[in-house]
């Protein structure tokens, strides 16, 4: 494994730290736009796939049946950061199952967002398993266990009918096996499978052009994006990178970060989908590839493209504020 | 560049990320023990090389004036962690001076300790620019600005003549150039030089073995080492590494972090001192590092040596708390 520097980290004008990269970008029929690096070694897309994830949710019906909207979709695609309206959403969402925060086998931990955290800490109160950033995705999968008359606890064992569902699902759509074999547990306690980034873009790109999937998949996943895509705070949250990305061309990327510098996205009015892996799990890294390879693909738009480039190169800051570096991605990305 | 793996991060038994860099150990003449990969590029050592940056504090006879035992000196060459026993012993640094925080320069942000930013926000406070991890290497500036009769405002400028002293004596310590050509500007505002790890890591060595450096210099060092050595705490902060590391060895090995991936150290009963950068700036692969550097080099005591690389493989847990997967040094530096 020697993937190209795609990410430069300057401190003045000197390289301080560098970040190393694969990235691809297809269409549905599996055709690259875009290959760098090893994008055949497996890698585990965590919380990028929540989207996919998320399929049941929509094609059982689960979510007409509640009533849910675009906000409740994007949550349960969701790595949120812990803010009072996610938490309420969440509560609500399970409330509508018959369900409360009891029931949430993912753990809990303090909100993402530094705000959150300290309003909480000022009320008094600790975090529940309704601020873990993945409780959107878990009270889906909740919601749906119960719609589909599955037992839900244990549902996030590898074992229970329910991972069996998304299983199914993930392999459907990426053309990627998904067993005990390559599977691994995440952060949120369920099942997580190393596949391909070139299978993650397939699964987006189909996803986006609603084509080689089941009518009533496509549908789902129409349906899922428009809903991420008409609510970004809810799938990610204040000062989130996702949110940024997705106000940068509002209705036109789908965009969905995964822990150790992952990034699955889709241009559906390209019909593409785009995954990525920064070798050393970077976030800022995988931020800066995302944004990048973005504003190459739409930059027939000059204004979307422009902003998005300007997403690919943060500053850092002193502690007072001061410029006194960037991030940038390397020309291996931009050229 | 392109420097060899040297920690990998796996989930389950699969590899999920990985860290490249460059670590090098010498003793005080520049003879090289160790060497990985690029040893000569130079590196910001931000905040690795504190403990050099904290001679002209003993040297100038201003810890002596004020009183300053091991806590204060190893706060002088501290990152901690904004623990409320931090803040205290700043502020009563400051004031042995006839100072107070609103001298310091270095800005403000929530204390790096969870538990201490909980405690702050239900206290209803803000934190200041006591609470900022630099917080007692400013304090050691502002004491010896005064002691030497410098007017300190603006002590954290290139142009400031303290920042002068501190160049010479990193200069004098390490053998490399300090100079406007070389510099930027760290998080705390004061200037930064990128130098090769090999001249950081002689300049440590120097300080262990108490050679080739003036007498005065050599007998601050070993003041400083000792001090940080007898109390870690207050070089780090509670769950840090740095604490971690120097309880596994009290009083025999001396470690320091700094941003982005940089880690200076020195093993003073053998006169080594050692330096390292991981290329992507990951501070857990620079933990796993120093770890797996001072488990091989204090091979010779079996309890030291395997309490030092247990903490170069920590576990990754689930927000539950299950062991997920871990970190572990390649063969690159355990071999």
């Amino acid at each position: 494994m020697s993937n190209p520097v795609l990410v430069e980290v300057l401190r003045g004008d000197r390289l301080e730290s560098a970040h190393r990269g694969a990235v691809t970008v297809c269409d549905a029929t599996g055709r690259a736009l875009l290959e760098i690096g090893d994008v055949a070694r497996p890698v585990f897309p965590r919380s990028a796939v929540k989207a996919i994830q998320a399929l049941p949710l929509v094609e059982s019906g689960t979510a007409d049946a509640l009533g849910f909207g675009d906000k409740e979709l994007a949550l349960a695609c969701a790595s949120h950061r812990g803010e009072a309206r996610h938490v309420e959403l969440a509560r609500s969402m399970l409330a509508g199952a018959g369900l409360d925060e009891s029931a949430l086998e993912c753990g809990s931990h303090w909100p993402g967002d530094h705000d959150a955290t300290v309003a909480l800490a000022r009320s008094g109160q600790l975090p529940t398993a309704l601020h873990n950033n993945c409780s959107g995705k878990h009270s889906g999968f909740l919601c749906t266990c119960r719609h589909m008359g599955l037992a839900h606890r244990g549902y996030v064992a590898f074992e229970h009918p329910y991972q069996a569902t998304i299983r199914e699902v993930m392999e459907s759509v990426t053309d990627a096996p998904h067993d005990a074999e390559n599977s691994a547990t995440d952060g949120c306690s369920i099942p997580t499978y190393a596949v391909p980034i070139s299978n993650l873009a397939l699964g987006f790109a189909r996803m986006a052009a609603g084509e080689r999937l089941p009518a009533a998949r496509a549908k789902a996943a129409k349906r899922l994006f428009s809903a991420c895509m008409a609510e970004p705070f809810f799938v990610s949250g204040s000062d989130a990178a996702d949110l940024s990305l997705m106000q940068a061309a509002p209705g036109r990327i789908f965009v969905k970060t995964g822990a150790e510098g992952v990034y699955c996205a889709a241009v559906p009015e390209l019909g593409l989908g785009i995954a990525l892996k920064c070798d050393d799990g970077a976030g800022r890294a995988a931020e800066t590839m995302v944004a990048a390879v973005l504003a190459r693909l739409l930059k027939s738009d000059e204004a979307v493209s422009t902003r998005l480039a300007e997403l690919a190169r943060p500053a850092i800051t002193s502690r007072k504020g001061v410029p006194v570096g960037k991030v940038r991605p390397t020309e291996a990305l931009t050229a």
